[in-house]
């Protein structure tokens, strides 16, 4: 097949699969324009989540209304206090969460910390003799720096080892892991189910680091047992830049969360202004200080895009759109150009492509000049994430016949 | 003097004073109105801070135009990601730091567990047998909360104690002393100048919480060699709810500064993603994670408001204020109805009025109803802040009137 001919048939292939896409209503949903007006092909929504559209006209609410007329009334009349929980409630369905299990609030590194010190402190409850704690050696940079500072005051010991040796490494010293569900860099999935009854199995507690997973597949935190995860906002689920995160406690260990942050939102009575700590019942216990409310509330507004949206459609998209991406690059990009990180296999595949190209940051910035953003992470690989509420099988298309031109044009 | 005559009196000096309050142009930089118009007098601004007029404009251009059209672009176009530090710099001047010791972020909470953890761990450097953590008993209950979660992570032991006794208690097991600067209940304002002077004369570490009187009085900071400080922004500097809080190192220490949260926002090379973490200089070393830019480029647009401002003359006004609202609510109060908690001493009273009354919460939920808004803490206290750029000389007389007339009314 000629260039031009299988280009057609790739364009065609999209069109058709846009067609039958039961998720392409929700695209009109986002702000997917530069500020010229132009279209973007924007397949950075692992770093970013672009802008439901209607988040400016309740921001604007927020501000001039319940901030600038109401005030602290607020806090009560437009639930203000509640959000942490109330929103934490929203998420819960998109990561397999009953109600009354998940609270935002703070950034994930802060949540990390949370998360990870309660593990080893229930740890070292059952059994002082659990020092370890486990973490994924490819894991985004601020989840290991955070577990070797939790590791450091709560007299633990971190050891980082690759995720499929977590499993084999498990035993009756650790306390807790911690694991990236989906690899930052190369978009690889790691076993949650399997890891965390692994975990279990040595006694230990299994902690989740979601940031590149919800919103993007099902995650199944009740289902798998999982003991605690935290995730950021700002990425599938759209929450702006630097939304709050969130914290996951599993039903059953609510009771048993120690937290290291244990701010006065936490309290069981927290206007009761006590000198003395006393945690209150259920997520927010995760609770630490006042609530960062603009960031928030853009961030509820925003989950709106999710309604009467099933992830596991979400999750059939997503690997639809990779599959015909990494088809559309053998397509277009010149042979031995770039090399796939990600896993091809379904099963170990978040929802990203991540590509090795020694000029990756060059050939990024030229994308992106073309219209065509992705991201660059140090010191070769080209990132692109598909969001499935928005990213469309034509934007794939797209984004590898120029990526291709710009290989092209690089080679010459 | 007849009730009227007395009232005329001190309507007709509040006029006087507004007439020549050099701050007076700053209050129609603000809302002050209610959902239907009408105005208030709103004294809790130290509570939530008014919202400044220019506000919901940046905030939808940061939403729209920031997040909507230039997405991932805007960490550097729009300049995201040195936001925490440069907006650490404008609130710098207020508190009387120099540039480069404050750095945005978190809450208070999580800030003053950086503090105080950090605060331990230079004192257990300079010798381990500093253990002792000093709180002041009456500080505001999240303070005592994360002072005890800090002691505990760092094998420190936490000890509450009237502010006053502090100079007279620290000695050389020691390790620091956290103090809030003033007290939230009683609007006392501690001696920061002389109980730093005690801590270091002992060799230990000064932390204050500045929520109650950063944009009220002038603090110095460097001036009083603190070593480290943290406050919120949503209270004297209209923020807005849940503002960013921010973290003072003082400059000679943040080589040492140590931080609990080592997130990937404080490396040394953030975007080279190394598995060791390396500290940035600075006071970028208090950064965690992701800031949350709407709540925090709001604060930075909220800040405008204090161009040009000096803070003693911001002191004098406060100072004024309180003091003729005492006089006016001595000539409207029923006798004996209710007692003023706060000292009348200058150099004690911060920028609010606290008076105890037993029935202090339907006396503040009858003010509300009638258009004056202060706030209510258990058991038995009102409070009444001004907020020198906002808060008029009219204002605190009508404050004063309305609650004579409720008192008098419950009375009955």
């Amino acid at each position: 097949m000629s260039e031009t001919s299988k280009a057609t048939a790739l364009r065609e292939e999209a069109a058709k699969l846009d067609a039958v896409d039961e998720l392409a209503d929700r695209r009109a949903g986002f702000v997917l324009e530069d500020e010229r007006g132009e279209p973007v092909v924007y397949l950075d929504g692992n770093s970013l989540g672009a802008l439901p559209r209607t988040v400016p006209a309740r921001v604007a609410e927020v501000v001039e209304r319940e901030w600038g007329r109401l005030r602290i009334r607020s806090w009560t009349e437009s639930g203000w206090w509640t959000a942490p929980e109330r929103i934490g409630d929203r998420i819960a369905p998109l990561v397999g969460a009953a109600p009354g299990r998940i609270v935002v609030g703070d950034s994930t590194s802060v949540n990390v910390l949370k998360a990870v010190v309660a593990a080893v402190r229930m740890a070292q409850e059952d059994n002082p003799a659990r020092t370890d704690l486990l973490v994924d050696e490819t894991t985004f940079p601020t989840d290991g720096y955070i577990a070797a500072s939790a590791a450091r005051l709560t007299g633990a010991a971190v050891r980082a080892l690759p995720a499929e040796g977590l499993p084999g490494s498990v035993g009756p010293r650790t306390a807790a892991v911690l694991v990236n569900h989906v690899d930052y860099r190369t978009g690889e999935l790691h076993d949650l189910p399997g890891i965390t009854a692994a975990v279990h199995e040595a006694g230990a507690y299994a902690v989740w680091d979601l940031c590149h997973s919800a919103g993007a597949l099902p995650v199944g935190l009740d289902e798998h047992g999982v003991d605690l995860a935290v995730g950021c906002t700002y990425k599938y689920l759209n929450g702006g830049p630097g939304a709050p995160a969130y914290l996951y406690v599993r039903g059953d260990l609510q009771q048993r969360f120690d937290s290291p942050l244990p701010g006065w939102n936490s309290h069981a009575d927290p206007f009761g202004m006590s000198p003395a700590y006393e945690p209150a019942e259920g997520a927010v216990r995760g609770r630490v200080g006042t609530p960062d409310i603009l960031s928030m509330l853009a961030l509820e507004e925003a989950l709106t895009v999710w309604d009467g949206v099933d992830i596991t459609a979400v999750r059939a998209k997503s690997l639809a759109l990779t599959d015909f991406f990494l088809r559309c690059v053998e397509a277009y990009a010149p042979a031995g150009r770039v090399e796939c990180v990600t896993p091809t296999e379904h099963a170990r595949r978040g929802s990203q492509i991540a590509l090795r190209c020694p000029d990756a940051g060059e050939v990024m910035a030229e994308l992106v000049a073309r219209g065509v953003v992705g991201d660059f992470r140090r010191p070769d690989v080209l990132r692109f994430g598909f969001t499935p509420l928005y990213t469309s099988f034509a934007d794939a298309e797209l984004a590898a016949r120029v990526l291709g031109e710009v290989l092209a044009d690089r080679a010459v």
